[in-house]
């Protein structure tokens, strides 16, 4: 369904809480009195702070505006559990509102319904499905958490318009421009977690943090290392929200440096003596990890892909040719038929500078 | 200067010359009365035919309107020389237009002004300027071969998302879906003449004909075929407007087995005993070529790359990863640095279908 205006002043809401209120949902609530005034607005906090529903419920209040028999516009269902922060259902209820537009319900089957089920039993009027698909967009990570236990993986790469992510040497600082790197800075910023490889470490020491643009909250970092080659001095080790090492090896002594120096060393072992990717991902399901922001090499880019684990690709284009000799995008194949090909569909194509910067979902993964 | 609605409308008459007046310049008139009535309109009808000027003209006198007093909008300097049809100049000047407002001069340098001085001399006011760029665009090919004496050299190329344009054994078709391709075909019907390498015709034996929209004439068909392995039953041989084979062979009995075909055979050896592709392009440029359109493979691609003579890059997306081993768009190289990529700039960006489309400028290509 289509949103009212209402309902997309409360979707921008939730959008201003695209860097903050992770790992919870972003979420938007608008208050209109009964003649049709917005009379109250706000957005999710950040973790442990207050829901939308409050903070537009308190900017009501320091407005002095009466909530009594005001409609909330909310871009997903109230809940109705005590977690860090009361029940936003409660809330409603005590301030008198009497009808909830909801854009969708809560994404958990195990809660869903639940807070609707109590407005209306508080004599609520509830109704659902207005802007529902922009509110799962918007949360698609969250969504991915909860319907399916692990995160939304996107890869991000950027390629010349020869797909090369590097020269032979290696060489790939900077393909993009700076308008591209800023809009990649962005894209880290909204998601739980950045993910690298080894290799990448040991090629480019990367810090994986955000820098570009302006956010509150720095995403984890998380690095796979097999065989746990992680130099002791790795700029990923001093991650301002932590550095989680997923490994295959067994050696306790590097185990107990890492440790020291703050990281999270998890062993998941595959049959292959590789870190088992699939289980990795569930794991980072069970630690909050909403959108997975996946920037590797050529090698492990190639092993998501081959595993089917990658849902969207964040592609940026640099119109540039480099020609043969050059590393590619993901490593997996060869292919003997077109018809192996992994499809993808385009989701959003941009300009970005002198770049072009293409979105593009695997068929058939946001269907959950 | 932007173009006044008139200018805007000779411009839109111009465009439907982009299939058929080849290789003269896609040209579009309109002519206004002193009171701001469009009285007449044309374009450039197919070599040998009609120009714009004449058209408009012809089409007032059908309308039965007088053209004395007129002010004629043409996209491109009226011509001043006797070709296969009468100067425009002298018709625009017998039918009494008393102003002429033009886009742009002629190209060619040992003409442009010309057409111009002419009508100044028999007392019509002249302007010019007017969606000059436009017109220039439009006609690219036609200033191309006017100022440089070579061809506009379009490359054209599908791909994955990932930089493949086929697998390891070769297997290309189709990567993109059925809009791409057709847009494909419309390229090719703009172009003088399509061109691919012996590599191409003895992999896929292609027409290289437009197929997937109407058009009133074929492009000419060019293959480099070095060591002249082309087979006597290739599909190309039968192109509709000839088929014109460079080579560096100098196998008198193949030639002559060919040209019985109706191919015309051109010897045009570089110091590498293969065909200097530069010297080329000046050839193509004496026989009327404006847009060239290469539709080649991957060391083709790479030897037009590493000469330096690509003005434009025309790719197709397709939103497909293919993976490792698979073939790229170009040979050169391989780069030992980033600083040596060609470099592009984006000059479009389109949804086709599934696919994106993408049309990048070598840089600087366009100055001339």
């Amino acid at each position: 369904m289509q949103p009212t205006s209402y309902m997309q002043q409360a979707l921008d809401l939730a959008r201003q809480a695209l860097f903050i209120s992770n790992p919870n949902p972003r979420v938007g609530c608008v208050l209109v009195s009964a003649c049709g005034h917005i009379i109250g607005q706000g957005f999710t906090q950040q973790a442990g702070g207050p829901h939308a529903e409050v903070m537009a419920l308190r900017d009501a209040a320091a407005r002095g505006s009466s909530t009594q028999g005001a409609t909330a516009y909310v871009t997903l269902e109230p809940c109705s559990h005590t977690g860090r922060t009361g029940p936003c259902c409660n809330a409603l209820i005590e301030a008198g509102i009497t009808k909830v537009v909801a854009a969708t319900s809560d994404p958990n089957p195990q809660v869903a319904g639940q807070g609707f089920a109590r407005l209306r039993a508080a004599g609520i009027e509830v109704q659902v499905g207005e802007g529902a698909s922009a509110s799962r967009e918007l949360n698609i990570g969250f969504f991915s958490r909860m319907v399916r236990g692990t995160p939304w993986v996107r890869m991000k790469a950027a390629t010349s318009l020869d797909g090369a992510t590097a020269l032979h040497n290696g060489q790939s600082q900077w393909i993009t421009g700076p308008a591209a790197r800023a809009d990649g800075h962005a894209w880290r910023a909204q998601a739980c977690a950045v993910l690298t490889g080894i290799g990448t470490v040991l090629q480019d020491n990367p810090r994986l943090n955000v820098r570009d643009v302006e956010t509150p909250r720095q995403p984890k970092v998380v690095v796979i290392d097999s065989k746990l080659d992680m130099p002791l001095d790795a700029h990923v080790l001093k991650a301002h929200s932590g550095c989680t090492i997923y490994t295959s090896s067994t050696n306790i002594s590097k185990t107990q440096s890492l440790q020291a120096l703050g990281a999270t060393v998890i062993a998941i072992p595959n049959a292959h003596g590789k870190v088992d990717l699939a289980a990795m991902l569930r794991d980072l399901g069970t630690r909050g990890t909403n959108e997975l922001h996946v920037e590797a090499g050529f090698k492990l880019n190639g092993s998501f892909m081959r595993e089917g684990l990658v849902d969207e690709l964040l592609l940026y284009m640099a119109p540039k040719l480099l020609g043969a000799g050059t590393m590619g995008l993901a490593s997996f194949g060869p292919l003997e038929q077109l018809s192996q090909a992994i499809s993808l569909q385009v989701h959003d194509v941009s300009r970005l500078g002198e770049d072009v910067r293409l979105v593009a979902r695997v068929a058939g993964r946001d269907q959950f």
